[in-house]
């Protein structure tokens, strides 16, 4: 059921008309080469490139728009490129066709600090609206552990750190403008708060993948920079122990910010790449956010069920420096993580469950882990259900693809039977398509697949991902 | 544009078989009769009832499909009922057809304490399923006027006064299921806090109004009681001076629990009704959910920005009966406002604007209303953005319908204007169905009617609302 490989679709005809007219609308942002190409054709994950048959460089939503009705025109694929970051083959032109670079689409278009939004283009990174928002006060919460471009976060309905508390891409985007296959280009919601106006076709784009459109513009919500925050690491003398603290907080309903799961195989990870000189055990990040006293508090509730649970050595950094060192650290865990094999590819899982069922789905992984001769660091967002396992292999060695694959799947298979999710955060893209029936049952894949034919006929939205074309 | 009576369209012819089938199948929980058409055809709106030719009481997701497919073998139009307090003429069965009646299906199918989850049925009633949390800690918090259906507020995306706080029905439904026009029986969402698994079939339903199939389930998210729970009352000068401190606490990132604003006509509706003494000036409700502590802080807060911005009298209701009072008696409001004109109906406004835009959106209706000869309170949900304009109308008197239906158009128009929306919690059922372009585009409008064409190709499902059939 589950491909070592991606599964391989014939690459569709390419015209060398389109070529020529693509060449004529975009000049030098429209290029051919294999570098570039190959640089399109490629992500985070451990599959191999395949390319596109060209690339543009888009500046506006009236070049996407003149880019899609070309590729139209002549049934050409269209993969919409933000910064690369998937993890899951969403960018792999697995049937060829045309990746429109959206990188160069990273302008504010307006930030309005009264209402807590801010609209941008779809390239912006993460880290570039934040910087951006610097003396507004406001910020945005959601932060996928790379620096991924908001536009690709709403395709594949990111979260991060921070959702425990503010939510993800589906809860923080209030609307946004697509591009769709037929040439039209349309607006979904607005800037108020909520809205009962008819299908929720912001949410429905919201982790579409490319699948229905392109997203040229987002507006997402803003957050006030909270007066106070502080933020903790204590170490446990189990995972098991570390989600039971992680529970009793959610329960009791102290409103953490953030709370993050390191086992000790990671926190060694983390101390070579960061230089930092955290004990290498099962390990929580915590951060709370507030006005000074609540912080206090918070986080004295959180020391308390915490020592309860066997926590020892709850540090405290208080300073702005302090506590970015450490959570740069967190966001960095991926590459200090791949760093642990040199020249390693990772299959990274990313299954999420309900809480209760987190301390059983982990031991259980742990054991399975136990067996494998793989080297598996954890990491998760644990006060939200989700965690990652890093299977840490050689690309050249087959064996050690397929045994990823074989913890992969008993991985998602153990979070399904939990009434869990196959894919917490990075999206279905080609490594999840097999997983998605089992998760949601045909029925429910079926109806995703009428709304992609409604709205994508001639399957040219970045075809080959999620689902496949027929049933 | 928009027209005084809803839109008219042809009933279909509807098949003596089929009446005998669902008699069959049904027994006495099947009914044809005048009284029973008539309750089912009507709701909380202006408008007079247009009867269903059957109504089903279904017991089990299994009724309903049973229901639906004989249906849909003779093309009868399916109407799903919860608790009949839509206010926008959802129930009224337009193209005639069969009304089922969820509201039999009132169980807790599973509540999930540690999770902070419960399964539902779509009938259960929203104080219904609070009783049931009261041994839990637990509480679910959407909570419109009315005590409507889980149900019925899942499918309009339904809101209420914790909004600001703990979201809408968007935020809090986890998963689904439900039955489609053809038969499938599709389950949507798990039990994981957040997923990337796919389209978002759940926020799809969630809003769509009965047009795409019948919910029979319904997962939504729970919260822990809070510790301590304040609650305040406090008149200001004006309207806009009582929004711009509602603003002010926002941005602070207060995070209120509660804020609702009264106009004095409001308020006297509501000291006659529920027998208080409230001053009669524009009022803003408050209330706290917290720590003793942060409770007390934020109170504090939210008392000093209300100073500065002339607010007076700011008065405490701690103790737990008081601030039941003074909520029943902001939930009555309702109620209390169509009693200030004995024997009339309402027509009420639910546009929602970028908080930044709310002040100057209530300045410029109050003044739209005081040349008005209708009776107007106004009522808002005003940490949302907002707020409802009640116009008391007597139904016998056509001009007086006009005359709500020209304020109404007007609100509407000036709130999309401001890049706000048409409902903001009521939905569009077939009272905005002409402004749903005006705030979307035709383009946007398409693509849902689009999605409509795919899942529901016989037009089945609640037809007539939201859009019509054909462009």
């Amino acid at each position: 059921m589950n491909h070592p490989a991606p599964p391989v679709a014939a690459r569709r005809p390419f015209a060398a008309e389109l070529v020529d007219k693509l060449r004529e609308a975009f000049g030098n942002r429209f290029s051919t080469s294999e570098a570039v190409r190959v640089h399109h054709g490629r992500d985070e994950s451990r599959y191999d490139p395949q390319l596109p048959d060209a690339v543009v460089f888009a500046s506006s939503t009236e070049d996407v728009l003149a880019a899609v009705k070309l590729c139209a025109q002549y049934g050409a694929p269209i993969i919409p490129y933000g910064s690369g970051s998937s993890l899951e083959g969403h960018l792999l032109a697995v049937e060829g066709g045309v990746s429109i670079d959206l990188s160069g689409m990273n302008r504010v278009l307006s930030i309005n600090a009264e209402d807590l939004t801010a609209t941008v283009e779809p390239g912006i990174s993460r880290k570039q609206l934040n910087e951006s928002l610097r003396d507004t006060g406001l910020f945005f919460p959601i932060d996928p552990g790379a620096d991924a471009s908001i536009g690709g976060m709403s395709a594949t309905r990111a979260s991060g750190t921070n959702a425990v508390r503010y939510g993800t891409m589906r809860e923080n985007v209030l609307g946004l403008t697509a591009v769709l296959a037929d040439g039209r280009v349309i607006k979904t919601g607005t800037r108020a708060r909520k809205s009962s106006a008819g299908y929720d076709l912001t949410r429905l784009f919201v982790g579409s993948e490319g699948t229905l459109g392109v997203i040229t513009e987002i507006t997402v919500r803003l957050y006030p920079q909270p007066e106070a925050v502080s933020a903790a690491v204590c170490a446990f003398h189990s995972m098991a122990d570390a989600v039971r603290a992680v529970i009793e907080t959610i329960q009791t309903g102290v409103p953490i910010a953030r709370v993050e799961f390191i086992d000790s195989l990671a926190v060694r990870a983390i101390n070579r790449h960061s230089n930092l000189t955290l004990r290498e055990a099962p390990t929580l990040f915590f951060e709370f956010h507030g006005t000074a006293a609540s912080v206090e508090e918070q986080a004295q509730q959180v020391q308390e069920i915490a020592a309860h649970n066997g926590g020892e050595g709850f540090e405290w950094a208080t300073r702005p420096e302090e506590r970015s060192r450490l959570w740069n650290a967190r966001h960095n865990a991926y590459f200090a993580m791949l760093q642990l094999q040199p020249g390693c590819r990772a299959v990274t899982t990313d299954v999420c469950v309900p809480i209760s069922r987190l301390a059983e789905c982990v031991i259980e992984t742990e054991a399975d882990l136990k067996t494998s001769p793989l080297l598996c660091p954890i990491v998760g967002h644990v006060g939200d259900g989700n965690f990652h396992v890093l299977m840490l292999l050689d690309p050249g060695k087959p064996e050690e693809i397929e045994e990823a694959e074989r913890l992969n799947r008993r991985i998602v298979e153990r979070a399904l039977a939990m009434d869990g999710t196959c894919t917490g955060e990075h999206g279905v893209g080609l490594h999840k398509m097999d997983f998605l029936a089992e998760e949601h049952g045909a029925d429910a894949v079926d109806t995703m697949r009428a709304i992609k034919h409604a709205l994508d006929p001639h399957n040219l939205m970045n075809p080959g991902k999620i689902f496949a074309w027929t049933a």
